[in-house]
C-alpha cells in the first residue's frame, strides 16, 4: 500500500468501519435496553390497570373506582417513560439492525397506545363489558411485547441476544400469568369453571411454564437464582391448589369470597416477583451493553493509535519482506491456511499488525455469529409455533388454546416434537398458498 | 393523537422510519450489486493471470511472458473498477445490514490485494514455484468471493438474497472450474495423474456440480436458461472424456501436446460461458435493485402525501369513532384478531389509514422474512460444510478434498445426509472447546 496509490482504498479504513459498525450497533442496543426497561414498567402498570378495570366493570362500578383512577395515573407516568425512551431511540437508521421491522412494530404499539384514553372513558362510563376491556388491554400489552421480541430478534451480539430472549420470555410469561390471574379471579368469583374455562386455565399455565423454561435457559445465573429465590418465598403450594381447582372445575362448595380473593393475592405475589426479576435482568442488560460499548470503543482507539504509530515509524524503506502467518478468516468458513505475504514497501511490523487486526476482527465476528444460533433458534421456534396456531385458529375457527391442544395431539399421535408438527402445518399453509 | 400531546411520539414517524430503513437497505444493495459486478470482473482477470503465471513458471519463463504482461494490465484495470465500486460503497454504516462482517471481509480482501504487486515481481523473477503462485492467486480470489458471500448473507430482501446466493455459487463454481483447469492442464502436460491428483480432480468436479446445482435452484429462469443454452454450445462430451481420463488416471499413451492443449481450450470455453451468465445475472440484480428502490420510494412518497392530506382534512371534531378492522401484525406471529379501535378525536379516515399502513408494512416485512429462509438455509449449509472440512483438515491433517471425502463416507456409513454429518462434526468441535 504505497503512498503513490492515492485512489487505492485502505484496508485499515474498512477495518475501522467494521469496528464502527459494531460500536453503532452496541450504542443502539444500549438505547433498546432502556426502551425494554420502559416497556417492562408500562406493561406492568397496564396489567394492574387491566385487573382493576376488570373488577370495576364486573361490579358495575361498585368496586375499585378509586384504585382504577390511581392505577391509570401510574400507567400514564410509565407511558411518559416509554415516550422518553422512544425519543432516545429516535428514528435514525444508522447502526440499527432489522430497523424496518423494529420501527414497524413501534409504530403499531404507539398507534394502539393512542386509543387508550378513549377506552378508559368507555370503562369509566361502564360502556364496556369486562371481557372487552381485558381484551383491549391485552392487545395493547401484546403490541408492546412485540417490540421487545423484535429487539431480541435483531441482536447481533450473542450475550445481548440471550438476555433479550430471556427478557422477552419472562415478560411474556408474566403477561400470561396476568391473564391466568384474571380468568381465575372471574371463575372463583362465580364459584365455578366450566369446561372451556378450565381448558383456558390449563393452556395459560402451560404457556407460562414454557416461557419460564426458555427464560431459565437463556438468563444469566444470577437472574435465574433470584427468580428461584423469589418463587421459593411465595406460597407455591397454595397457588397449585387453586390451579388444581380451576383446571378440574372441582371447587369446594365451602369456597368463600375471602378465599377467592386469596387467589388474587397469591398470584399477584408471583407476578410482582416476576417484575423484580425483570428489573434485575434489565440492570444486567444495561451494564452488559455499557461494558461492551466501552470495550469496543477502547479496541477501536487502540487500533487507531497503533496504526498511526506504525505509519509514522514506517519510513518506506521499500524492501520487500516475507511474512509468514495464518490468515484465519478464509472465504466463508474458518479454514486456517498458512499464508506468505510480501509486504510491499511497508514495514513488516505494520504489515503484520494489519494482518493480525483484520484476522482478529474476522474471527471474533464469526464466533459471535456462531454463538447467536441458540438464541435465534429459540426465537424462530416461537414464531413458527405462533404461526401454526394462528393458521389453525383461522382455518379451523379455533381459540388459541384449542389450536395449541390440537398441535400437541398431532405431535403425540405422530410421535414427533411439537415444533416439528408446527413446521409441517406452516409448510402446508405455504403450499396451500396462504 | 391530539395536538396537545407535543411530547407524544407519532406512529406515522416510526412508520416512515421503517420505510426509510427499507429504502436505505435497498440503496445499499444497489451499491453492493455494483461491487459484486466489479468483483466478478476482477476475479475473472485474476483467474486468467493465474493460468498464464502457471504456464510461465512451469516453462521456466519460456512461454506466455507476453500474455502474462497483458493479462496483468487487464487485471489492474479490473482492480481500478473494484476500487471505484468500493468508493461508492464507502464506509458509511447507515442502512448496512451486517456491516461489521461485510467491512471486515472487505478489509481482508483489500489487504491481500495489496500484496499482488510484490507477488507479480517474484513471478517475473522466476522466484516462485508454479504451485505457490497458483495458491496465492487462489487465496486472493477466495478473499474476494468472501465479500460476495457476505453480501448474500446480509440481504434482507428475499429476491435480492436469492440472486446473490445464485451469483455467489456461480462465481464459486467458476473459480473451482478454474482450479480444475489448472490441475488438469498440469496433469495432461505431465502425461499422468497420480492417485492424489486424480482424487483432487474428482473433488473439484463434484464441488463445481454442487455450486451449479444451488445456482440453478436460486437463479431466475432467464439466467438458468442462458446457462443451459451456453453449456449446450460447448463440447460437453469432450470435457467429460478428458475428465474421465484425469479422474481415472488412464491416459491414452498416444496423448499429444496438442491434445493436452485442447483440454485448456474446452475448459476455457466453459469458464467463459460462466462469465457471460455472471454478467447477465448482475444486470438482472441491478435492474431488480433499481426497481425495488423505486417502488419503495414511491410507496413512501404516497404514504407521506396521504398522511398530509388526511391531517389537513382532519378538523379535530373530537368525536370518538368506533373502527372495526383486523390488526394483522400481532406480537410475534401472524395472528389476525378483529380489533376495535376508538380513534381519539382523529377522523376515522386518518385512523383507518394509519392502521392499514402500519398493518400492511408489518405484514409485508414478515412475508419477506419468511421468504428469506430458503436462501439463508443454503448459505448456512455451506458455512457448516466449510467449517466441518476446516476442522477435519486441522485435526486430522487432511487436504480439503480428503476432508470432504471423509465426510461423505461418514454420511454413507451412518445413512445420513452430508449436511447432518457436517453439523455433528461442528457440534463436537464446540464440545471439545475448539
Amino acid at each position: 500500500m504505497s503512498e503513490a496509490d492515492s485512489a487505492r482504498p485502505c484496508a485499515t479504513d474498512f477495518l475501522i468501519a467494521s469496528k464502527q459498525c459494531e460500536i453503532d450497533g452496541l450504542a443502539h442496543f444500549l438505547r433498546m435496553g432502556q426502551l425494554v426497561a420502559a416497556i417492562s414498567n408500562l406493561v406492568h402498570a397496564l396489567q394492574r390497570e387491566r385487573g382493576a378495570s376488570n373488577v370495576f366493570l364486573g361490579s358495575d362500578g361498585e368496586r375499585f373506582a378509586h384504585q382504577l383512577q390511581a392505577l391509570s395515573a401510574d400507567a400514564d407516568g410509565a407511558m411518559q417513560g416509554f415516550f422518553s425512551a422512544l425519543k432516545q431511540v429516535g428514528t435514525r437508521t444508522s447502526g440499527v439492525q432489522g430497523g424496518a421491522r423494529l420501527f414497524s412494530r413501534i409504530a403499531h404499539a404507539v398507534h394502539v397506545l393512542g386509543d387508550l384514553s378513549a377506552m378508559r372513558a368507555r370503562v369509566r362510563a361502564l360502556k364496556l363489558a369486562p371481557e372487552q376491556a381485558v381484551h383491549q388491554y391485552s392487545e395493547l400489552v401484546r403490541a408492546l411485547l412485540a417490540v421487545v421480541f423484535e429487539a431480541a430478534d435483531s441482536a447481533m451480539d450473542p450475550t445481548i441476544s440471550a438476555m433479550l430472549v430471556a427478557m422477552f420470555n419472562l415478560m411474556q410469561g408474566k403477561e400470561t400469568a396476568g391473564q391466568e390471574r384474571a380468568v381465575g379471579a372471574a371463575g372463583f368469583a362465580r364459584g365455578e369453571f366450566d369446561i372451556e374455562q378450565a381448558r383456558r386455565m390449563q393452556h395459560l399455565i402451560e404457556a407460562q411454564e414454557r416461557c419460564f423454561e426458555i427464560f431459565t435457559g437463556f438468563a444469566d445465573p444470577d437472574s435465574v437464582a433470584l427468580w428461584q429465590a423469589l418463587l421459593a418465598g411465595t406460597d407455591q403450594a397454595e397457588v397449585e391448589r387453586f390451579r388444581r381447582m380451576a383446571c378440574t372445575g372441582l371447587l369446594p362448595s365451602s369456597l368463600t369470597a375471602e378465599q377467592a380473593d386469596r387467589w388474587f393475592q397469591v398470584t399477584t405475589e408471583r407476578i410482582d416477583a416476576m417484575k423484580r426479576v425483570e428489573d434485575h435482568l434489565e440492570q444486567r442488560l444495561q451494564s452488559l451493553c455499557e461494558e461492551k460499548l466501552h470495550e469496543a470503543r477502547e479496541r477501536l482507539a487502540r487500533h487507531q493509535s497503533l496504526i498511526e504509530q506504525l505509519l509514522d515509524a514506517d519510513d518506506g524503506q521499500g524492501e520487500s519482506f516475507m511474512v509468514f502467518c495464518a490468515t484465519g478468516s478464509s472465504a466463508d468458513g474458518q479454514g486456517e491456511t498458512p499464508e506468505r505475504y510480501d509486504t510491499e514497501g511497508v514495514s513488516p511490523q505494520l504489515g503484520r499488525a494489519i494482518i493480525e487486526m483484520v484476522q482478529t476482527q474476522g474471527q471474533r465476528l464469526q464466533r459471535m455469529q456462531d454463538e447467536l444460533n441458540a438464541a435465534r433458534e429459540a426465537l424462530e421456534e416461537r414464531k413458527v409455533l405462533e404461526r401454526a396456531k394462528a393458521l389453525l385458529m383461522k382455518h379451523r375457527k379455533l381459540q388459541e388454546d384449542e389450536a395449541h391442544r390440537l398441535l400437541r395431539q398431532m405431535a403425540m399421535n405422530q410421535g414427533k416434537r411439537l415444533i416439528e408438527v408446527a413446521r409441517a402445518v406452516v409448510a402446508m399453509a405455504d403450499v396451500l398458498g396462504n
